[in-house]
């Protein structure tokens, strides 16, 4: 049976502050970091073991990945790490806390950016201190000015078919270490949840979301570790 | 001017007990996270920048790697770990402290393997607690049962000139987080160092080497950070 495992990065210092975070690059807390390590434990005494390892190109989930895996004694597994798993792009909303971004938009406005499926923030503002085309990380990428949910897929399943769907039909066990929105695209895809209930599908920090996968990589069922 | 940097992981908890390592695979201790952080630093404050790393399979290189990495903000370039920078395989003395194999084998005969170039310690006995060979980061590998300085050399310069080489001419800026014995083999070879003389080259845990190429990847000189 294949092994697919996901995971989604400890508390961030912006998680901690209820600030939209997207594709600014936020480290993890000491809770964070204790998540981590805790995934890394649990995944060992449950007899999850890996042969290669996704992850974002941000830093709370690579972070999150290697202290799991050195939980594991795995640190030496071979680590991909690509834009196409980073976190939904929160655009105008990057920073804002909920506090502001309801003050500044309305309760209402706020409502149906975080919870609709398709409609997008409002772009980064010209000039914004979370402006990242100068960061070479993304060099060669069309940075969005702000993703929806569905935006966010767009990005991610083409990753998924590409450069994960072989690796688990060559046999590997695999761990996807992400963030909210980009697992939200895989479950979304793996486990066929509309798009109506995506948008409430809450996937907690640092808690490992173990998949059942028939040989087809067709999900039979998932659960948290 | 190509950029390559050397760096020796930081204090590892063999180290400090001053136990033969080798294969083995020990962590950092908390003198060497903070040389490996230190290092990150100050590259980050000298300007230098990367776009990949290399590392072995051995965790204390890896973490002293990702942590230099995290302080420079760069914990997102791909990295690439392979056994071929693993620490010299220090055989039946792995595990052993100075004054046990003084004990066992004879002062003169420690300074022989620790000193010479090409004569290798003796082979972890059959049953030793050292066995790596149900170790799957070694799967398919042949193990080897000790080596030698020269041996260490035979095995590290192939991936210099396969996998590091070829990132060298395309323009890539190098970073090579291993051991004290793979980098001699990276010294030697690159500034023209004898046998004789490569033997007592020390390289400090944790402290970047800086080397000046010329284009053609000749060495013009190296310092240390």
């Amino acid at each position: 049976m294949p092994t697919l495992v996901l995971l989604r990065h400890g508390q961030s210092a912006w998680n901690l502050e209820n600030r939209f975070t997207g594709w600014w690059d936020v480290n993890l807390t000491d809770k964070g970091i204790a998540e981590a390590t805790a995934a890394g434990t649990a995944m060992a005494a449950a007899g999850l073991d890996f042969d290669i390892a996704f992850t974002s190109v941000q830093t709370r989930a690579i972070r999150t990945l290697n202290l799991a895996l050195e939980a594991m004694d795995r640190l030496w597994l071979p680590v991909t790490k690509n834009w196409q798993l980073n976190e939904r792009h929160y655009g105008g909303l990057t920073g804002l806390d909920k506090a502001e971004t309801a003050a500044e938009h309305g309760d209402d406005q706020v409502r149906i950016w975080r919870r609709s499926f398709d409609v997008p923030p409002p772009p980064l503002a010209p000039g914004s201190p979370y402006d990242l085309s100068a960061d070479r990380r993304y060099a060669g990428i069309a940075i969005p000015a702000a993703e929806s949910l569905k935006d966010t897929i767009a990005r991610v399943l083409p990753y998924w078919e590409g450069a994960i769907v072989p690796e688990l039909r060559a046999g590997k066990r695999v761990i996807v270490a992400a963030h909210g929105n980009s697992l939200r695209a895989l479950v979304k895809h793996l486990s066929g949840i509309s798009d109506a209930d995506i948008v409430s599908e809450e996937i907690p920090t640092g808690r490992p979301m173990v998949y059942d996968l028939a040989d087809d990589l067709t999900a039979i069922g998932r659960r948290y570790l």
